[in-house]
């Protein structure tokens, strides 16, 4: 599913980008990412909970407990997952090296690595990518940043706001990547959020966290979550200003909101890149007994790969959705269920309405995106996951990708 | 895959068989069997746990609570799953006819069916193929039967076993289908097993069991558990010898391995005709913290479509199942971590020992059929899951099927 890509934003105050080719990528592809603040940033950080967690993860973790980042560097083309110690020293001895080369305390420095897990990187080629990336270093380097973190992606993704808090003007930009293994808690994906704004650290960590439960953690592509999973908030402070300490702060209301957006718009635009993806469905269900059974059901349903190989087809199956709604655990019964397929009320009372309801449903479904929306009748529980459908091409895609 | 047939069972003393076109599925194919035998018989049951399970399975499970049964009924080409007491009463008055023509009590009648959900069976057509069917009883109808109650398969599938009991000659033979839908708890799939032995109803249900317990609960094929998954073991007690009671009878335990064995064996075959598959694999965990674990690690790995596309592109990619382990809550470190594929030693202390070894892999995972070993160095935990690859096929079939 292509999609239009909206300009990049053109620079944020107090950030310099580059994303160059280091040689881990075959055929000159870009490889290697900075974002860089001018000075140490408030900055805050949410990782996968997958257990092994690739070893820039572990470093990344102890380095943004400090609440302050100036640069974050970022692979594409190798995990740095299950490569033991000789990993993680090679994490380590990275941000070391451009720390040195940067003249700031490693600590500020956080990896983040994207690619096939279990192959080692190479300290050469490391060293070199990340000369050629503090070389490369410009305010107008955005673009160039958030094409070098593609893995299988098949587009840069990115999206800013402008907004004036207080008469003031503050951008915020996200880019990110991912396109597989996205799933629950996090897709395989890598995504960093910079503003201007004069945020504290707690007022970053917040409106991170809330954000990504509305975005990031509201998708499912294949129900796998990667080992290398991050997403950072810095904030420069270099727009004018009052600083924004945390909820009760003017203007907190108003960057949360444009953090949760941009979000929201990558995270899509990850599920709209699924590999082979063709269609991207809001998949809302609501009347479940609470939020977490809402929830439960609509990941259930999201992961079927029966569910998801009939949204391929266009095809209105929904028993293939009572199914998987009956694999769950959630207190319902199927004589209360209700169905509609965009504005097609499909099922009424655990059955099909009629022939002409279901071919009303075959036609939204052959639209690219469209919502469904399951109500279960037990409660006030509700919970939104958006997917995408299990095609030929991804598994054309994930049965040749390289070891 | 396809696989070689043995020879359908001649016969089962004490039992008749029939499969005919009764008019629920199109061009004339069959799609009505019946199991009749010539007295009521020790009979044991296990049903889906699927929360939405279909009509007959809520009809089949309040009848076989007496723990006798002389006729098993069955339909495919449709569930009757989501039908609403519409449903139900279809179900219920499909007993009473069958038992009207046979002369025995509706509460003897065990009724099944698969097929499309949501769509209601009709009387008339239904009143015809019980007609048909009965007719069509005979001694040697096994086949017919078998074939009869396939819906997606490539290929019938059944086992058997002729064994000594006391010097007394008995027979087991099992027949199945399921092809989609195949998951932990039961797969998609009904399955028949029967035999003349004297089998009190207590021996009935502790061998069947345990029998399912070691084979249609250790196969995956794509995570969805249908909502019509039924397995009966009927008993005709036609063969001559004494009767076993319970675990303790002479002749239990022969008894007990046949039967587990042809449903391992049925069950096998399910996978291997997993809709698209080509190549069946049989996934060990072994070294969990507990067998529980081991059994979640198992089905975790086993389902992730990431690990299931490699096996498609016969791709070592173990970074997806250091990936999908991770996604457990099981205990273990990465670094005790070791996989074998097949004969061939691939990682130890969680990464891989040499490009040789990805190589020799590589040929392993070329084969139809083979094994992985998944050591996690945390205890004595251990499950197995025999399961399929994911292809292009798989989601070809099942976009393209009718709803």
């Amino acid at each position: 599913m292509k999609i239009e890509a909206s300009p990049a934003p053109a620079q944020i105050r107090g950030f310099r980008f580059s994303g160059v080719h280091g040689g881990i990528k075959k055929k000159g592809r870009r490889d290697f990412a900075l974002i860089v603040s001018d000075h140490p940033c408030a900055c805050a950080a949410v990782f996968t909970r997958n257990r092994c967690a690739a070893a820039p993860v572990v470093v990344a973790r102890e380095h943004v407990s400090s609440g302050r980042v100036q640069a974050i560097m970022i692979n594409s083309g190798n995990a740095n997952c299950a490569t033991g110690e000789q990993g993680l020293k090679l994490a380590r001895w990275s941000c070391d090296e451009l720390a040195g080369r940067l003249g700031v305390a490693p600590g500020l420095v956080l990896p983040c690595s994207t690619g096939v897990i279990g192959v080692q990187l190479d300290h050469r080629v490391m060293a070199r990518a990340i000369s050629l990336g503090v070389d490369a270093l410009s305010r107008r380097g955005f673009a160039a940043a958030a094409r070098a973190i593609l893995t299988s992606d098949a587009f840069p993704k990115w999206a800013s706001r402008t907004l004036r808090i207080n008469d003031c003007e503050v951008t915020v930009a996200a880019m990110a990547k991912g396109a597989g293994m996205i799933e629950p808690q996090m897709a395989t994906m890598l995504a960093f959020v910079l503003t201007d704004a004069k945020l504290s650290g707690d007022a970053a960590r917040s409106i991170l966290e809330s954000s990504v439960s509305t975005s990031f953690n509201r998708i499912s592509v294949d129900g796998d979550t990667s080992t290398n999973d991050t997403c950072v908030l810095m904030a420069s402070a270099e727009a004018p200003g009052v600083a924004i300490d945390g909820p009760a702060s003017n203007g907190y209301e108003v960057l949360a909101r444009a953090v949760a957006e941009v979000l929201d718009e990558v995270s899509r635009m990850i599920v709209r890149d699924g590999e082979g993806a063709t269609k991207m469905v809001d998949l809302m269900v609501t009347g479940a007994a609470d939020d977490a059974e809402a929830d439960r059901v609509a990941r259930r349903v999201a992961n079927s790969p029966l569910v998801r190989t009939a949204l391929a087809g266009a095809d209105p199956n929904w028993g293939r959705i009572v199914m998987a709604l009956g694999n769950t655990d959630a207190r319902f019964e199927l004589t209360a269920l209700e169905l509609d397929v965009g504005e097609v009320a499909l099922v009424r009372a655990g059955t099909v309405i009629s022939d002409d309801a279901v071919a009303a449903a075959r036609r939204v479904m052959k639209r690219d995106a469209y919502s469904m929306t399951i109500r279960l009748g037990a409660g006030a529980g509700r919970a939104t996951i958006v997917t995408s459908d299990l095609t030929e091409e991804y598994v054309r895609f994930n049965s040749a990708y390289t070891s």
